[in-house]
């Protein structure tokens, strides 16, 4: 799990949309995972803190420790869930494959928009395990970019999208995981293994989602691999200006934006 | 809306899948569709009554008139609205562009995987407009078959089911459309328009949806236009044959399947 590795970067801008995705999808991916009083979370790979910010928010009397790989995103993490008045967190540094918790030390599990940039998701679910208890949950959340399209759709806007799956697939990631979240969770060996996908939907009617998804969360992410891409030779610079245009023409009245993230939980 | 250029022909086996097919995404698609005792409803496009199955239960004292351009699927259509017990629904063979009712006839207009097979959609609407009451609704359901994926995913599987798009294209029709519902229902003149995805997403945990939804509605709506994709050189025959056959993996144990439907409801 290198940190240099990470496909989008740690840039201020980054952070930027890191916290306006949290913000404009708390609801719908977090809704529905509140822990009690007392319970003892793991939140791995919690980054700047986008997530957890929601975490402790829902459960207010749990023991949340949040870790991550590296120790500057820790500390905005940690920066974050003070400003935020959060006092039910601790934080840590901590690599997902050494994870210096003894056995059996948490009674949930969270994992966020973590997997996808791993070459062995399986293996991190089971070290993952390990520091579950028998009879507690995991709650892996990840989003899937070959899940996207758009009205009207271009060649150019695809070959964009398709860029980013790509260059996180040479960094050892894999942004369509969203579709394997079960199957993957299933092989680490958890049960009663139950996914629900999360769809978001936009059209000119949501223009919270106009802005705050399509725009400051996907586009932007897709935007952040410019670079990369063209340097890499995956493609010329006015197809990828023309399928980054066509990709804002759907944003516009007549246009539409689809996209969807999945949620698994299960039982060790 | 010539009868011979309907994609999916009018097949013995066509007639059972769209059964199946109703038959599991019944729940999803029309658990909210329900209209007021009396009220007067046009359903354009019954076809062979697949949806007027669910319409007339979820509406027992509403006013049914179901139509269709061809007389043996209406004949269809009649006899299985009779053997499931039905009373409320008058059957006619009728035109979509041609309708034989006074403006302001209906409260309601309801149109199922119709505007899929028409070169002039935004054009239907306006048509089906006029039937219609001012403050009645109008309700629009369509898939759209470039949300379909699945794990794992190969080339051979995304080139059998470009081929259905394709086909669907030449014949006039377009298979993308559940994401233009809203931009369609808007150019129509209808207002307060909502559209709400119905995602379909199946795993192995999900057995009912594996038989009723992947194999026996999906793949085997693009199994049906093998023949097509073929003569018309769009896919040479290892490729499709692999490209089916990698579906039918996707639906095994560690596989997932998605696909997403598009129900708009608007006002006059």
């Amino acid at each position: 799990m290198a940190a240099t590795a990470y496909v989008h970067g740690y840039s201020t801008r980054e952070a930027v949309r890191l916290a306006d995705q949290a913000k404009t999808l708390g609801g719908l991916l977090h809704h529905d995972t509140s822990y009690s009083p007392g319970a003892r979370v793991l939140e791995c790979g919690c980054g700047t803190g986008a997530q957890t910010v929601h975490l402790a928010a829902n459960s207010p009397g749990a023991r949340i420790v949040s870790v991550d790989v590296s120790p500057p995103s820790v500390e905005q993490a940690e920066a974050r869930i003070r400003a935020a008045g959060c006092g039910n967190v601790a934080f840590q540094v901590a690599d997902l494959f050494h994870l210096p918790f003894p056995d059996d030390s948490f009674d949930h599990v969270f994992v966020c928009f973590v997997l996808e940039h791993l070459s062995e998701p399986a293996e991190a679910l089971r070290r993952l395990k390990h520091v579950l208890r028998p009879g507690g949950s995991i709650t892996v959340i990840e989003g899937d970019n070959g899940s996207w399209y758009c009205h009207p759709q271009t060649q150019e806007a695809s070959r964009a999208v398709q860029c980013l799956i790509e260059i996180q697939a040479r960094l050892g990631g894999d942004s369509l995981i969203g579709r394997r979240v079960y199957p993957l969770l299933t092989e680490a060996g958890f049960r009663d293994v139950h996914v629900s996908p999360r769809m978001v939907y936009v059209d000119a009617s949501r223009p919270e989602l106009v802005e705050g998804f399509s725009k400051n969360t996907f586009i932007a992410m897709v935007e952040g691999v410019r670079e990369q891409a063209l340097s890499l030779g995956l493609v010329d610079a006015p197809t990828w200006d023309k399928g980054i245009a066509d990709m804002y023409r759907a944003t516009a009245p007549g246009g539409t934006f689809c996209y969807t993230f999945f949620k698994g939980v299960a039982t060790k």
